[in-house]
């Protein structure tokens, strides 16, 4: 068992665990993205990342409305999983010597952390449902569509500026 | 720069990097997935972890036919992201008491690796197409299929069998 983590008994352990995961997810996510704003040549990118930081923000708060509606206190577990794909995006993104190529690098990385979000939040609102927490799941939900509104975001701006000014 | 990596100087060179990254990540799936088969305790999961395993060799297999047309040597490079990602699979996993809160927890982990292939085969597929690449593009949809496939499999399995169980 990790250090500081609660023996996981029943389903309703394990959805606040990952709301815990998730919690540690998006504020890493939000220490992450000002260096990533800062590193982006493209002005379109820098706006992107610029908008999901502010949502991101919005999605901790969501989190921590999440966490009172299950009176559980907010808390994050550590998370190796976005701590990897934060150090991965770190690696490839300092191994790229041209700024056009470091973009899409970039917005590669964005786009597995969003996969990694929209994961844990359609795990997240799995468990709400089968636990009957309705008034999770219409929050929760609310997140999974910003998160998958980015990730296509960032598609379109990979296909119609990113990756074309990389090649 | 990580060791035994090369500088990444074009958008080709962040083509074959991806493709490292994601053969070393499919290898680490197969070597993941017995364990997975061994720990579930439910018969339909098991049977889509080790339907998945099958498929994932074939993925291998397609990565090493990508790396072969594109005139490159076969190899992996360390991606953190699924180190990090199996990682917390095994920690959450080990912290279950239950069998049952255990295969939804493993369910939700094999949906987390899904993710993260789903978004590195996407990525892989749309820097492909910008370097008019389209003999690997047709033959790394076939596996984003499968992949796409299996999350939406997992995703039917948690809802009407292994999240109720847990319930």
């Amino acid at each position: 068992m990790g250090l500081f983590t609660k023996p996981i008994k029943s389903l309703d352990d394990l959805f606040v665990h990952t709301l815990e995961d998730i919690y540690y997810a998006e504020n890493q996510i939000a220490s992450t993205l000002p260096t990533m704003i800062e590193k982006a040549s493209n002005e379109e990118l820098r706006d992107a990342f610029r908008h999901h930081l502010e949502e991101t923000k919005g999605h901790v708060k969501r989190l921590e409305r999440v966490f009172e509606m299950s009176h559980q206190s907010v808390r994050g577990v550590d998370c190796p999983a976005i701590d990897g794909i934060i150090n991965e995006a770190k690696e490839v993104v300092g191994d790229c010597d041209d700024e056009t190529v470091r973009d899409a690098a970039m917005l590669s990385a964005a786009q597995a952390v969003e996969h990694y979000e929209m994961t844990r939040y359609g795990t997240l609102i799995a468990f709400a449902k089968q636990l009957g927490r309705n008034d999770c799941v219409s929050v929760l939900e609310e997140t999974l569509v910003e998160e998958k509104a980015a990730d296509a975001r960032l598609s379109g701006i990979a296909s119609h500026n990113v990756n074309r000014k990389a090649a």
